[in-house]
Order: C-alpha cells, then structure tokens, then sequence
C-alpha cells in the first residue's frame, strides 16, 4: 500500500526548525540559563485544548532533537490522528533548560500545522456531503512555510495545487488579456504555449463565465477554473461540457457555509486559500514539570 | 521629533522576500513565460476589498524590486494609513511578467502584516476605552516573519515585549518550578539570576494568583505578569501594591470583548498572542491591466 | 510576439558565476597581481575557432561585472547566433587585471554553452529532414549547472524535458515494476498515481516493447516514452494507436546518425542525454591586448 | 606506504552532492512518491557497459547516504580499478524510493568522474611509450566540480597542476605584455615578481617560440611552460638548457596521437585540457530491482 | 546548583570552527597529504607553556571532531582551571594526517580564549581586593568570535554586559547629544526612551561629570556609567546618591594598576575593553608524536 | 608602476563586515532608534590618540556603507600612512543613527588592523637595521579575519608567507618524525614529496640544529627555516652553505629586541607570529558630533 500522506521534504523541515530557532536566539535564553540547572530533567506532555486534526509532530521531534541530543519525544497522538480535548498527544522528556528554550518554536509549528490539519478536514468533511470532489490547496501559504503547511493539507486529507510557479500552468485573467492585446485568441495561446512548455505539464485556464468557458472548452486546455462563480453557473457549464476527460475546478467565495453545494455541482476540485492564510492554530499547550 | 514607527532591519526583509520568492521559483514561472511577452508592459492597483491599516508597502516594493529593476511602486496609502474599502493602497509599474510572477509573494506578505495591523489597532482603541494600557505582542509569531510580524504590531499602534530569548527575562512557571525543586524561594531566585545576568535587562515574573503575586512583589523583580486572572483579581494586586515603579502586565485570556475590562484593571501592559497567531489576512488584491 | 527564448533565472546565473570565481580564487589571482599594475587596461577579442552557436554572452557579461565595475563587454555575436571560424564574438575593455582573473572562469562556461548549444543546433537540423519531432534534453545535465544547461539547448532550438523530479511525472520500469510487485496493473497504477499528484502535472511512461505500449495506450497515460525501439517499432505502434492526443517521446540509441529516422517515425518528441553530457566544448578564446 | 591518490575534501563532496539533489528536487520526487510505497525495498546494480577507470563511488555512498539513512552501497570495484564491460562496480540496497530518487545524481556523477578517470589514464599510458613526463590536468574544469574533477585525474594516473589562481604563479603571454608595455623585461619582471609572492610559490612561466625561451632561460623562472611548440622545436629548447633543474611544461596541441611524441621530447609535464573539459562520460548504468 | 559557568552556544561554535578550517583550507594541507600516510596514528599534548586559565578545550574538541570522527580528545585541565607551565592540558590521538591539519585552527583558538580568561581573572582578583565589584567585558570583542570570547570572560570570573546593541540600552553621550539638539533633558529622554522600548530592558546611561550625574539621578535610569572619572569623583557621586536599586558601572581607564581602587569607589560594576582587545595569547603548544 | 601593496579580496572584505555587524544586532540597535530620529544627521572625525600606521579605511567604509547609502566617508589618511597623536584620519557624515549602530564594528576593525600594520612596521624597521630580511607574517592570524590581517601586515612593509595549508609545503618536525617512522630519510622524503604536489608550490623545510640543516642542504627543499636557533647558530649555517639560492627563514624567539640581530645573521626571512597574535589595537576614536 502507498503511504496514506506524503511526509514533508526533511531537509526543508530541518531549515525551517533551526531558522526559527536561530530566530528566537533559542541558545541565548538567558531566563532559562539563569534559573534551571543544566542536569535538572524534565517533562513534558502536550495536551490538546480545542480538538481537531493533529500534525506536525516529527516537526517538534526536529525542535527537540536540534536543542539536546537527550530530548525524548513519544507520540501518542501521531499525525493525521484526531483529538479530543484533554488528550496528551505526546510527551517530551529530557533536559528541562532544552526543553524549555525549545518550547515556544515547537508550539508555534505545531498549533500552526494543527489548525491547518483540521480545517483542512472540516472542508474534506462538509464537501463529500455535496459530492466527490477534492478539496485543493493555493499558493496562498505562508512565505518560509510552504513545505510544512502543503503537508498539513495532505495530513487532513485535503490534495495539494502545484507546489510552485514551475510545477504547472495556470492561466488566469491577466495572461489571457496579455494575449488578447496582442491579439491572440484563448486557443490559439494554449497552442502557442503548448509548443514551448515542458511537455509534462499540464495547462490550467481560469474562466470568469460561462462564455469563457465555452472558448476555453473549444481549446486544447486539460484543466477549467471556474472562478468566482455561483453553484448553478458552474453546473450549467460541466453539464454542457463534452465528457472528454476535461477537469473542472472552483475557486473563490468558498467556505464553510458554500463548500456542500459547490461540490454538487460537479466540479472536480475546489481550491481554498482559506486553507493556509486563515486556518486559526489549534490550541495545544506544553505542560511541563520539572523532575 | 523621533519616528512615530521604527522600520524592520532591511537586511531581514531582503532575507524574507528572497526566501518566498524562491520557495515560489518566481523565476520559473511557466505560465507567465510562455503567455507574456517580456517587452509586455502593465500596470497594477493594490485594491482594499476590506477596511483596515495597511502595512507591508516597503515589502512590496523590495518584492518588485527582486523580480525586475523596471518594476516601479507609487505608494498612496504609506504604512499605519487607514484604508477603506475599493481605496487604491498603491499602483506598480513596468514589465508584465514580472509583476505577475511576483504578485503572489507581494501579496502573501502585505495581507498578512496589514491584518496583523489592523487588528492591533483594534485592540489598542478598545483598550483605550478602559485604561492607559499598552498593548504588547508576544513570541507567538509566525516562524520566519517575526521581523514583519513585530512591525506590523508597531504599525497597528501596538508596543514589542522582547524579541528574543535574549533580549530580556520572563521567569514563567516552568522556571519557578524548577527552582522550587532545588529549594530556592522567589525572592532568592530572583536574587541569583540578578547576579548573573547581564544587568541591561529587567526580570519578569509571572504569577497566577494573589499569593504568588505577594511573593513576587515581595522580590527585586521589575515586572509582574499577571497570567490568567480575572480584572477583579488584577485590580486587587495592583491596588495593594506598593506604589514604587513596579510594571504589572496581564496576558491569557485576552481578546475584544475582555481587553477594555483588563485595561481598567490598571495593569500597564497587555499582551496579546492573537495579534500574530491569529490575525486574519486583510483582503487586498492586485488589479492587474496590460497597457 | 513572445521571446523566442527565455533566459535563465539571473539568481541562479549569478551563484552559479559567483561559486565558480570562489572555486578558482579568481580575487586572489597572485599571478597577475604580481605582474599587472591595477591602473593598467585592457582589450580582449572573443575569437570563435571553430564554427557554432553562440551561447553564454550574459553569463560572461555577469562573470566580468564580478570582477570589476569597470570591465565592460561589447557583444556582436549574441546568443543563438551563428558563427564562423575567426568571428569575433564580443569585445571586453577595461581594468586589465580583473579582465585576466575572470578570462579562465567566463571561457569555461561560454566553451561549455555554446558547445552545448551547438550540438542541439545539429540534431534539430538533422531531425527536421525526418519529420517535425521536437529535440528535448534530458536531466543528465552537469551537476550545479542545469540552469544554463537547459538554456543553451533552447537557444540552440531544443525544448527543455522537465526541470525536476518535481515538474512532471515520468513513470520509468523501476515504478513500474515496484506496482507489479504489489499486484497493480498499469493502467490501475496510472489511475491511482492521477488521484494523488497535482492534478497540473502529466503523467509520462516509459515502455520497452509493444506489449507494454498496448497497456500504456489502454491507460490514462498523457505520454508514452518509446525507450530504445527502433524507428520500425515506433512507427507501428504510433500508426496503431488511437488519434486521441496522446504523445510519443523516443529515447535510447538517439544520435546524429538515428535521429532523421527516429524523427520519421512519427514520434512527437526525441530525447537527447548526449545534448548534456556529451557535447564537447565549442572553441572559443580570448584574445587579450594591453592598452 | 603514502596513499597512492589523495581523496577529495570531504565537505566540498558533501556540497557538490547537497547542491545537485537540491537542484533536482530529488525530495520532490512526485513520481516516485506516487508509485513506490515507503516501506517497499530495492537493490540496485551498477552495471559497466563500456569499459575504463572507475571513479566516484565515494561519491556515490554520499548521495544515497543523504538520500536515506538505510541505504547501503557495496563497492566491488574501487576508484582506479578498471572494469570491463557487464562488471558490477557496486551493489545498493535499502528503501526503494529513495535510490530512484538519487539515481539520477549518483549516475551523472559516476559517469562523468569515471570518463575523466579514463582518459586520463589513456592519456598517461600513451605517453609513457614516449618518455617519463607526468600528465597533467588545467583549471579547464567544470565550474563548481573542480574537487571532484581534479580527484579524477589523479585516480587516472596524472598529476594536479595548481588548484586555483592562488596556488602558483603562471605568467602568461598578456602577463608578459603587461610588463612589456611598462618596460619591463622578462628576467626583471621574474625578480620584481619573485620579491612580492609568498616565498612558497613557484614561477612558472610561458613561452611561445626559442627566442622567449632563451630569456626565460636567463631568468629566475621554476618551470617553463611551452605553450603550442612542435616536439621538435621543445626537444631543441631542452636540448639547449643547463641542466639545472628547471622544469619544462608542454601544453596546446596535445590529444593522444600527438602525446607520445610530445613525450619523447623530454618535456617533464604535459597538462592536458580535454582530461576535464572534453572526456565523454564513462557509461554506466543502475539496473534496479524491487524486493 | 546552577552551572558556574554557561557555555556557548553551540551552533555558533560549529560556525567559528567551519569558517576557521574553511579559511586555513585545512582539508587541502598539501604539507601533510604529501608527507603522512592515511593509516598513521599520532598523539599530540596540549603543553601550557606559561601559567593560566585554559579555556576552549571543547572547542578544540570541535575541531578535531571535524577533522577526523576518529579523533579523540581526553582533556586533563577543563575550562576554568589554572595550569601551571608544563602541565599537560589535554591529549589527542588518532589519526595522524588529520590532527596535522586542524592544530593550527585549535591552538589559535584555545591560546585567544585561554588568554582572556587569564587577564580576566587577573582582573577579577585585582579589584577583588578593593571592594565586591564585578568585572564585565565590552562590545570591544573581535568581529566574527564574540560568543567565544564573552565565554572566555565567563570563564575568567567576568560576567557579560549586552551580548549585542538588541539586548539593552546604552544612551551615550552621543545620544544625549543628539536629544538636546532637539531639546530634550536627558530625564525626559529617559522617560520617553522607557515608552517605546520593550519593557524587559533596562535603561543605562553614560556620565562622564559630576553635573551629568545629577540629571541621572533625577531620571528615571537604571544605571548610571561613570566614564572615564577618577575614583575620588566615581565615590563621590556614589556617596551622594539615593539608596534606591540604582547601580554604578565603571569605564575608561580601567588597567591593573587602577582596578583595585575603581573597585574601592564602591561601583558594582567595572568594565574592561582590554578583556577581548588585548588579552595576550597564552603559550600553549601542541607536541605531537608519531606513533 | 605595480601596486604597492595589494587590496584584500573585496568580496571576502563584504562577507566579514555584514557578519560583524549581524553578530553586533546593528540593525537592532534599541539605544539608537529610541534616541535618535531618522532624520538626524551627523558627523564624525577618527581621531588618532597614539601614533601608528593607520590600516582599514576601505573597511570603515564598507561598514558605514551597509548601514546606509548615505554615509560618506572622506579619508584624510590612507592605509599605509603613518599618523601622528590628534590626527583626524577620516571624517564621516551623514545619517546619526547610521553612524552610530555600526561605529563600534568600524572602530574594532580600523583598531586592529592599525595595530598589526604599525607592528609590522616597527619589525620591519628595526629588522633592516641588521639587514636586508623581509619579515613575513604565519598563520597564527584571528580565526575568520586572515584576509584582514595579511593585508595589515602588508600595510605595514612586511611580506605574506603562505595563505593557506593549500598554498605551499613547510615539512615541519611533525612531518619529518613521521616520515622518519617509517624509515624514510629527509632527502628521500623532499624527492617522494616533489613528485606528487602541484609543480608550482615550493618546498621549504623546518630544521632546528645544525645537523637537520646539513641534510636539509642536501636535499632537494627550497627553503630551510630555521626553528629557534641563536643568530650565531643561523649565521654559521648560512655562511656553510653552498651559494644555490635555496633561502633561510628565521622563526621562533623573534621580538623587537631580538630581530635586528636575527635579520643580520644573513637570513632572507623573519617570519613573526606576534605581528597578528599579539598586536595591541591601535587606539583611535571617533568622535561624533550631532548637526
């Protein structure tokens, strides 16, 4: 069986722990310096306060391991795992200078991560009522973070959008009117880009309406965003569609309240920036006692 | 007269913008390559789709500048101006691809410090309404943007507390604790600690009720953090207190409907984690024209 | 009209110019410290000695401006253009010494690109007397340079394969084999593979025999790679398959003396490894004079 | 007993094998991550299929050991043994998606390491029927692969010339000209030279024709280098010269028709540019099997 | 019991010795590849030439680590002890070549730290003797090894003052003097200083009369630093003023002939430049036997 | 006319001031941005307060220009001058806050660097008292600042040893036992040595008594350094050896009261750790006033 949720790339997991922890001079703490003998030892259970999806924990695995060698973490609650509240998702044991210099950078990814996770399933959830369609991630991510919160779409069970600008095209609004200034009509630009694009991608296009849709429909284009529009609008388009494998995916004005019925329209996908720029953090909490 | 606001290190900004545009391979954007011609050119207004404090202007602008030397940014709504909805923040200039190529980093980054913006000043008009209190951001900042991210709250009318594990104590619980396992009382941890760290920083102590706050009042500490108390209890510590220049702060349990109630409490300072965890994007979106 | 070909990502041209100049210790060239007065100027002619297309004048151009702000390069032969034995490519004037310093790194990379492009140039040519088949590279690039790599074969008329093991699916015997092994068909991998990638990337597969070709059409492959046929065997099975869109990549055994007929065949693309690691450099020299 | 050949610097290896999988985005293996399941097992052949100097395997061990913990390389011929056609060089083992992913970066390298290894011991043995001159390598290298490149030549029997431009001094002809222009001799010139270098330096220097060698010769000069000279018009200049332990360089011109003569000379070294810059990669290949 | 003495932090030691192996190119010591065989074991003594307090010893570890894993290190002095002239301080053995190649890069460290905490803890035990204040270092540390040399301070019986301009406030009288161009008193100055700071830091101010000190006094300052006065004045203002928490630093002027009597004026702190500009190197060789 | 002395590499210049600076938090300068407004300008004047060679200008102004583009700075006395006690050497201008965050970085650097040119001058005077030697630095330079301190050195008159290991062959003690270990004397080693280094690099020897040196003469080594022998010791071996200009280095036991002495012994190199190990900053100060 293939791996349920790609992990994410670990050199990347390991630039983004030891920049964050460079960030907050994690070595410099100087109240920890001050205050907790260097073999006084520790522990630590991460208890969940609201619940939700969990994710991130090799992330904190990283934290720990990058602060003391000593710091032992066992998880309970692994990634993709739900959680109520008052569920200890995992303990840390160890050096408690470490492991208290190393907390807040832990928290932070992984509350972030979390909260990702869970909306992500909330959408994964509230779409399947409507229809099969996908729930998609954006390029809306946070800079420095892409790797981590991709991952934490995939863990609750949302798929992931290309990762960068290299990895696909997507046609939007201003190439087409940059193509259209020059006078070259939308199938003709998918075959003009066709011809020079690496052969193994795919060509996206976004259409703001139904009269778009039907230029980009009669074009060589693998893939149709349908974008801003209501439920009715894209079903008429995808009923009207010739069944040639063609993808339809909708964007904009999605969320909690509309996600059910888009995905009854038919479309295939469904992109959610909220998924990463407005996913609050799940709110879990270090509790530590010295021993 | 000294600025109102002080800027981010630009070094750290060149770093941040670097990285996201990387981690977008903005220089390999297939779509843009094979539909815009490079002697393109357009233009693009930074459109307020919702009210708030724009932040993030000189980012934008080193965004642009990465992506073409060409690329030229008017600025009509500087950093800190209240903008209201369908107000055009600012308008860039100059070669098509790469104002398109950069439009998704240059956008990530101004939504997300202009919400952390503008929720600050939310929070610090509301807490005016209860008393003369500052209003404080904490370490819960996004791994990687703390620069901005602390900025942004200047910019929103909000105070910094210490940007690094360096830059000042905070004796929480953990500490405490692990003091009182080997023996030592309040008063003579903070004793100790005076004596070893670099004596530029003040000591914070946080306490969790009236008896830990007596014992703490009764130390050489220089700031009380009052976590997690009601405003009742607040007033009473503070209104007890000897009146000798002693800074109370309050944290936990912060938020719009308590912040003005806190406020009148009399602590001098509030610190609030949302500002940066939990701030929503404010809606900007880039309006795009080939010329 | 859209470039003909688009450059390389000048980030990636600038580390890679910058680590060159670093390997050789070009700023602690004693040689020339010791023997060249730092107000002494120069001339130095690109001479062409053996005929090709030029390719890597912006590369010199960045290796020179390293070196000094002073040097500058005049060039007459811009990249893709053709010349001939004795040409003079480009002039540079300037600082002499920083002109000699820099002489050994630019000629490496402008020997290596032109070279490069050169040979592409011959199997484009050589290809369209046998059909209208695309000449692509391949990822046996020069570990560090691909960037240039992949932009001398654009310049000398190629089409770049994908960038990455990111950008684009190419399922190869191993994948295959390892889906065999877990009892999953061809078509079945294909179908699983196309619900967990991004939906913008395509999905390529290579096939060594007709029998395998038979189940790849049967599949909801976007590209089949013809890998080591002859052009009889790629014939028959392009004649044979349905006109439904499909492309046909051949690769193996392709050199000048194959490619027109492979190129008859009627596959669509040709892959060329030789075009990257096998391309020898084009001669080029620098003629220096002191002024 | 001394090494026979000096192995590369280990962290130069471990940077040119970090940067080339990064360059790949061998993490992002979209491919593999789709087809391979993360527990499935492999083992993987390097098969010779042309036969020559094999060079590279520690090379090799680091990227599968960056790739993956668990994979595990046995090498059954070392650098500098030589291989014939369908020899196993090495065996892999471990995590299957992991060697695919690396595949491609081990191979370059090995090839590309192996060729020049090859040529150069062509090159050494071919001149050893003429005379006991050393080969040599240039700085004609592959930008960014010069560790790896030298360690090649001297795998293959030759002998390393200076490393970068702070090394060792080599006064060329616009050197030359540069003094010249300010009236200064080639014995002056060597004297000024000689009074400012670290002391720990040699001079070489280069020569065109008999007259410059006769100066050269009257000069304080270590080794001189004849740039382009017949063998017969070398064997006179070294005829001519006191045997006082100055070292004659031949270079220009030498390919492995011309070497033996050139050999025979009584040249001491012979640096050859083509080891580096024209040596076509030695062809190898991985045949992977799923366990 | 808390650490005596906090130890650096550990990243930035691996930086120091990277840059420090990086810089002397210590993986290409042609001296040592050419002259000893890889297999050959050596053991080298660490000989304390003139007496002192050792500090760097797990430095020199770093070092050595790097070099070789198979070099170990059994240290007889740890940091903090005073050795007498020919003690042995620590032994290494192990492989030969590489003990060669990373002896410079380990002496020049361990010989600059050992130095430091040598003059300080002259220093320390010098003002010892006229009164209980504490000796600091400065922001006079040589570019590039602050994190060593504020340890090496430590070590010495020092403590640090600000680690970096971030970690507190220093208003000098350039300062002050830019606040009365503008108008501004200096307790003014210090009141509006104290707004927008983080709170954590404490407020130090430079005097360098007895009229300046005044004004201190009167603000709201937490420390006031007596630059360049005699003793007779520093205990003066001492004398004079309140008994509230403030504390009185010493600079300018400090050598051992002066210290004691600065101690006696009854500051509490006295910092010392000269600790990291112009510590001596203590003589510490490395003998080292083939074994 | 060839440079007097040469430049230190500019790119490695950059690399040490942006680390100085980041490792000082410049840009974080809390005393600065809550004193001093943005708009504030000032001027500075480098004041010398004891004489000596003044060396680091072209650092000064690469730090004052990374702070701001607007810093001017306007040099009185370049490198290489020697300035008298009240000497203005440079004066700055521009912005206050500028100035002041980065001019402890400045001063450390310009301190230093002075220091070591103007010891470098006193050996270098006083050596010629006894004769022609030029005296060289070693290796024992500040970890991460040799390019700076070999450009001081050279400042001051004296001559650069070798750069690197990399740069040239000294067998020292160490070298010679291990070789001896396994049976190989020093004539054979010197022979075994030459055949396998790069022929550009020069072989010197490290002898400490009269015998070594005799077998030293009759090897094949370039230089012969003389480790801690008297200068009559040096003298007789010198005036026994054979007029073949092999060189002899003087080391160990060299100072201020002993050089003249040395360097009239007849040797042609002194080489001097203490010029980088030991050299007292040069005190100068900058003295700013607000305009």
């Amino acid at each position: 069986m293939l791996d349920e949720v790609l992990p994410p790339d670990p050199r990347e997991v390991m630039r983004i722990v030891r920049r964050a922890l460079a960030e907050d001079r994690a070595y410099h703490d100087v109240t920890t310096r001050a205050t907790v003998p260097s073999d006084q030892r520790g522990r630590g259970a991460f208890l969940v306060k609201a619940p939700g999806v969990i994710c991130g924990m090799e992330v904190v695995r990283a934290v720990f391991a990058e602060m003391s060698d000593e710091l032992e973490l066992e998880v309970f609650a692994p990634d993709g795992s739900y959680a109520e509240v008052r569920h200890v998702a995992a303990e840390v044991r160890g050096p408690l200078a470490a492991m208290l210099s190393g907390e807040r950078v832990a928290l932070n990814l992984l509350q972030r991560m979390s909260g990702i996770a869970t909306m992500t399933k909330r959408f994964v959830e509230t779409a399947a009522e409507g229809g099969p369609a996908q729930i998609l991630d954006t390029r809306k991510t946070t800079p420095g973070l892409r790797e981590l919160e991709r991952y934490a779409v995939r863990v609750g069970g949302g798929r992931n959008h290309r990762d960068t600008l290299a990895d696909g095209l997507l046609i939007k609004d201003n190439h087409i009117n940059a193509a259209v200034k020059r006078g070259v009509s939308i199938p003709d630009l998918i075959e003009e880009v066709r011809r020079t694009i690496p052969h193994t991608l795919r060509i996206e296009i976004e259409v703001t309406d139904g009269a778009m849709a039907l230029l980009a429909l009669a074009s060589d284009a693998d893939t149709i965003l349908l974008d801003n529009m209501s439920p009715e609008e894209m079903r008429q388009i995808i009923d009207d569609a010739p069944d040639d494998g063609i993808l339809f995916e909708a964007s904009g004005g999605v969320n909690l309240e509309t996600v059910r019925e888009i995905a009854a329209s038919g479309v295939h996908l469904i992109s959610v920036g909220a998924l990463t720029h407005s996913a609050p953090a799940l709110d879990i909490s270090l509790e530590i006692e010295a021993l």
